[in-house]
């Protein structure tokens, strides 16, 4: 039978070469020689290498992992179809990176200025002859942006493991458990049902805890008041991440707090319906925040909408409203408006959401209603 | 009754004061107007912060936390005695340091140009007016190195932690636990006795997986080969971090195993007595490497003999054959040396060693011994 191209499989390694002739045209545009990617998850997404202290120069006509001898069994497995270049001790990788790109002479040479310090980069300036070092921010990570089909997979897979996490953690419920206990069952559970472990330190805060948006989870129990925040996430073992935040109420709670929620549920469900492809960033932040300034919570909302997510838990684009960025099919972004009551408590509900060609598709799928916070 | 000082209490703010205060007799020494904290570590071990996106200005007559509003409660909380200032959005922060050191007018003002990427410095940079920017790589790391009573007692806790998750790993050893499940086991047990998790990505690797300096956890079953190594430490609440490697026999292994864990005790044990105030770390690890090379394995131990642990899992000392660094009192340092066979396996033995006025203290007891290593 003749293959049908539309089911053929991508194989992993084929995402990955697809990954670096994109950044390759980037390169060409930007009239660089080469571009050297020194940051650890930039090199993973465009080779599949799971290690540290790696360094990938990716151009035109070359494709080198630089590494030490700790590696060499590892970059063969995991990347068999890129070329590496060896040295017996860490210390000396940044000298081969600067020998190689001297013996290549590429002219200019992009570096990640994001993520390579200071010392780091003197040290090749250096060290190199004739190449030129151009900074560079975020393109790796503008391409990390747009999601492709298995990354999109992973992270539907990353919520499926935080929300089978979070029903354990709601069907669980024992007022006598510690917020930092809670915390570490949501990372058993997501190890159990496969996952690599939680997204990120989650955070679990009960009563006034909650009016801190980056609560860190104490020993006060979850029965101590009768609600709490949970904002969580999973990580799958190939890295893809998910993040979450649902509140739980356990007792009886205030008007005050049914009405925040409310709010904060009005301003995500209208920030959704503004999702789309071509939508600047700012332009959802704004729809949110119109809803809680509106209500009286403008200053209570203290910190951006949300953010990309992916091999990273903060990535490309930022939904805040400072942020240039247009929103483009394939980008998968947090939206999670909150407001925050200090000494009283704080309302975040956070949704996972994939931009479409047409619109948007939320990939979470926990309840969301005000009824459904309820134990 | 008199208070005796003998037993008198330092509080933890002291030792964040007294922390300071070291580092401001440095940037004397430097001729600094003042120092610039960025990295997240360098600012929790100066101030106690536990946050992120903060940075300390620090100097003889000066100390500022410059934070955004998430975390104006976190730094009241942690930080009462330090003053801050606080910009509305995280991406304020930096435009708000340089406003700071723009109105303090201080000169010279160093920063850590081994954590403070090329991009955030290039901004500083443009957005100063008469002060200087000076690199300056591992201050406050080299503070770091010399660990105070309350950092030595941390330690020894993390490796409490992780020795007792390692004897519940040995007791309950099932053989169709998988290498990846044992990583997972270790950091629920850590947790059970207190600890807030593993203190990095643990080592299980069975037969020849140990063969990987650092392997990664497979679903390999520790029953497929009559051994496995385990690397794997403990991180305390306050964040401190224990490291330790020991091989464990599930069955009957080839003379040839047995052998190199000989060679490899015997490096060990060289190494240890070597280890003392004023001795280069380079001797130490010379010391284990000769042992390793006369019985024929030079070539087979590709990595530094060890490394300072604290709030980081790497620290200075580096104990390596590159490394110009001295041992103090004070210094916490792994011994690990390893000899890897690839195809066949590897053996490594780690522990914790404390630099002491007259020599030094294993603080790790985990019995090393051959039969030891017998489940």
């Amino acid at each position: 039978m003749k293959p049908q191209p539309s089911t053929e499989k991508i194989m992993p390694q084929d995402y990955y070469a697809l990954r670096r002739r994109k950044l390759v045209q980037k390169i060409k545009k930007r009239s660089l020689g080469a571009f050297l990617v020194s940051d650890e998850t930039n090199v993973k997404y465009l080779t599949g290498f799971t290690g540290d202290s790696t360094y990938l120069i990716v151009g035109k006509d070359v494709e080198i992992l630089v590494s030490d001898s700790r590696y060499t069994t590892q970059l063969q497995n995991e990347c068999p179809r890129i070329e590496s270049s060896i040295k017996s001790s860490s210390g000396a990788t940044l000298q081969n990176v600067a020998a190689i790109l001297n013996k290549l002479k590429l002219g200019s040479v992009g570096f990640e200025s994001g993520t390579v310090n200071y010392a780091l980069w003197a040290s090749l300036q250096h060290t190199l002859k004739s190449t030129e070092l151009i900074p560079h921010a975020g393109i790796v990570e503008d391409l990390r942006a747009i999601k492709d089909a298995s990354e999109i997979k992973e992270t539907r897979e990353a919520i499926r493991l935080a929300e089978k996490a979070f029903a354990l953690l709601k069907s669980g419920y024992v007022a006598e458990m510690t917020e930092l206990r809670a915390t570490y069952e949501l990372e058993s559970s997501i190890r159990r049902f496969g996952g690599k472990g939680n997204g990120f330190d989650p955070i679990v805060a009960v009563g006034a805890n909650s009016a801190l948006p980056h609560a860190p989870p104490t020993e006060d129990t979850l029965g101590s008041a009768p609600f709490f925040l949970v904002d969580w996430g999973a990580m799958t073992p190939a890295g893809y991440r998910s993040d979450l935040t649902r509140m739980i109420f356990t007792g009886r709670i205030l008007p005050k707090l049914e009405k925040i929620y409310k709010v904060v549920l009005k301003a995500q469900g209208q920030a959704i319906r503004a999702i789309g492809p071509g939508v600047f960033c700012r332009k959802v932040d704004s729809v949110a925040r119109g809803v809680i300034d509106k209500a009286g919570f403008g200053k209570n909302f203290g910190h951006g909408l949300g953010h990309g997510i992916g091999l990273d838990i903060h990535e490309n684009p930022r939904m805040s409203f400072l942020s240039e960025m247009v929103l483009k099919p394939g980008m998968i972004v947090t939206v999670e408006p909150g407001i925050y009551l200090p000494g009283f408590g704080g309302v975040r509900i956070e949704d996972d959401v994939l931009v479409t060609k047409d619109g948007c598709e939320v990939l979470s799928h926990v309840p969301r209603q005000l009824e459904d916070a309820y134990l």
